[in-house]
């Protein structure tokens, strides 16, 4: 295997054209796209057009007039393109912990007899920690089990588990139709967090017959930084599910500036303040161009980077003791690869430096994301290299490397 | 009383310079800046400078780079200033509906022997809506009062008063150190609403000793549609309280990625998802603008401005049947004024067709906000002159202001 190897995988690549339409700086090999996507080059002139235009001369006329107040369900049908919804099953809003609290909550309403929520250990934090709260407030009780355990776990009791199809760390993937499956045997709901699954690998909630579920927007979908977020409710759910987060805009005619709160009959019952407008603006220039790819072409493109990248480190850069984390099996993983290091904080800042951008995530992992938009199969080479060469030169030694920033 | 009248009043008007720091479009006087305020000319640049360079070339580096990780507080700290709150009791996060729920959850955590919540009937909507929620899942009860009742209902089992300092229909305005003093004598905590406050009126939390307070950051500190809410918590209160909402942004460590919930020991415990960069930016130059103006002058002005309209709408436009809703006492009002009118909806309607943009909030009230950044006692004459003329012609009878929009 050579450079040439991969240049002759991308030749034939059917995503090609889509690297032109971000705004990628020169010199830089992007691997942090699970994490923040780069800037579409449409969302400049939308956001600016949002701003100047919209905002600046529309004024509050532009709630009606330039669309924003249907926004959250607009961009909601976009979304549910990508994940296999109906367009009134999803609507764009708040963050995603947000997101999760209404709909843990809401699984409690949809179950009222049962006070048991459940969610994998080592999911990504936000994930229980949203969880714990819900339990504080309303008095359920939470069971973080390792994920072996979860399933065996679930009883009458159970409301509802909380699982993340692709996990932050080692990109192991659930299978979603049989995991829903098993936990529906058990009379519990399913909610999934879609977080590193939009836009990145398939994913079908009404074919798995999915309850509820969460994502964000400013990984795959390249909504941009703090991007709102996005939820699902299937439609059976719809009439019976209550959101704690009762805002006025998720009232059934939140202008009618009624005494009581009474919810939305409609997906709309899951919003609650006022739809943050420029983020969302950001946002539909992503998902206007997400849906242009095709994303079984999405799916399979990520992961053959992804079997590339994982090849070339384990060849070119073995006995530097870079350890897989995760499956090794395409079939169960996302897009993103990690690998342990001991010294694996100063091998990311060592790649950074040198224009490979991935990430850190503790104790040891640098994590390394594979964004079938807008990487090439020689990419992955270029960046392996330099990896190569950071190992060999030890360069992640260097002082500089050594304290750790805010954000990692 | 003649337009040379309110010319003589512009005249020696020490915030006259700060009009053209705003993009308002020719030929419209803008009385809604109560609802959205307009475009600061600053924030275009800003907002660009955001997507294009710190997010199109500084790419996941500019959550340390450029800032974003801290912004929530740093704004909060130039919010704290506004509204008379220490730098360290203020964050910028969420919507104010999500905000109301962290706050008033927050509330029965500070007072965990107490399980009522109070609240004023006719207070804006999501503030009653958002405390049923907190009350339907956490099993506390709601009591909605008419606000002469408020004070009178507060006891041992009540956990906290929520109160809009200036209500957002008839714009009467609490007195917030008495109110405050009052509700903490029996124990509970106050919890203020400053939407219709921050940026208009004389809003002195410490003084007033209060406990708890939400905002809106949308209104007259012009941070754009849906722009990012804001919250205090009273230094004292950081310690004990817990918010339900416990996402990873709260958490004393985000980027250790520990296993379980452990709330920063400051304000930031309060913060959830991931921040909403674009908004951030566009308020921050709303912000850095608003504390460029002295608060008294601008309360000062703003309620010149509303003295001035309520005279002229009485005295010129009499025998129309429009009645002034609210207090006529400047030191009771915030800086909206409204008058109910059989044909509310058609007279706003018409006035918008005609560039005097206010809004309509049900039943009947045409409602008029006076910003002091950007308004002239002479744009009040027009605008009053416009008014009579829409009521002399009934142009308010026209056929095309008879359908409701969405948005009113």
């Amino acid at each position: 295997m050579n450079r040439a190897d991969a240049e002759t995988l991308d030749a034939t690549d059917p995503l090609a054209r889509f690297r032109d339409a971000f705004a990628l700086p020169p010199g830089v090999i992007y691997l942090d796209g699970n994490s923040l996507g780069p800037l579409p080059r449409a969302a400049v002139e939308r956001v600016a057009l949002t701003v100047g235009q919209e905002w600046g001369q529309g004024l509050i006329t532009s709630w009606n007039a330039a669309g924003w107040i249907e926004a959250p369900q607009r961009l909601g049908g976009k979304i549910a393109r990508l994940i296999g919804a109906k367009a009134n099953e999803v609507v764009v809003a708040d963050s995603t912990s947000v997101n999760l609290f209404k709909l843990a909550a809401g699984a409690l309403s949809l179950r009222p007899e049962r006070r048991t929520l459940i969610i994998e250990s080592g999911n990504f934090p936000t994930d229980v920690y949203v969880l714990e709260g819900v339990c504080a407030l309303s008095g359920a009780m939470l069971k973080v089990l390792p994920p072996d355990e979860v399933l065996g776990a679930v009883d009458a009791d159970t409301a509802a588990v909380v699982l993340t199809q692709v996990n932050y760390k080692t990109a192991r993937r659930w299978d979603m139709a049989a995991t829903t499956a098993a936990v529906q045997a058990k009379g519990a709901l399913m909610l999934w967090d879609l977080c590193h699954s939009a836009g990145a690998v398939a994913c079908d909630l009404n074919a798995a017959n999915a309850d509820l579920a969460v994502g964000c927007s400013y990984k795959y979908l390249n909504g941009g930084p703090g991007a709102p977020a996005f939820l699902f409710v299937a439609e059976r759910h719809q009439a019976q599910i209550r959101s704690p987060l009762s805002g006025w805009m998720g009232h059934a005619a939140p202008f009618a500036f009624e005494d009581r709160y009474r919810p939305a009959a409609d997906i709309g019952a899951m919003l609650c303040g006022t739809p943050p407008i420029l983020g969302l603006a950001a946002l539909e220039a992503g998902l206007d161009l997400q849906l242009e790819a095709d994303p079984k072409a999405v799916e399979a493109k990520g992961l053959s980077l992804c079997r590339l990248f994982i090849d070339l480190v384990e060849s070119r850069c073995a006995g530097h003791g870079l350890v897989l984390t995760g499956p090794r099996d395409m079939a169960q993983r996302g897009l993103h690869v990690s690998f342990a290091h001991p010294e694996g904080y100063g091998l990311v800042q060592a790649m950074i430096a040198r224009g490979v951008i991935g990430d850190f995530r503790e104790p040891d992992i640098a994590r390394f994301g594979f964004s079938p938009l807008y990487l090439s199969h020689a990419d992955v080479w270029d960046a392996v290299e330099i990896l190569r060469d950071v190992l060999e030169t030890k360069a992640f030694e260097a002082p500089e490397f050594r304290t750790r920033a805010a954000v990692t």
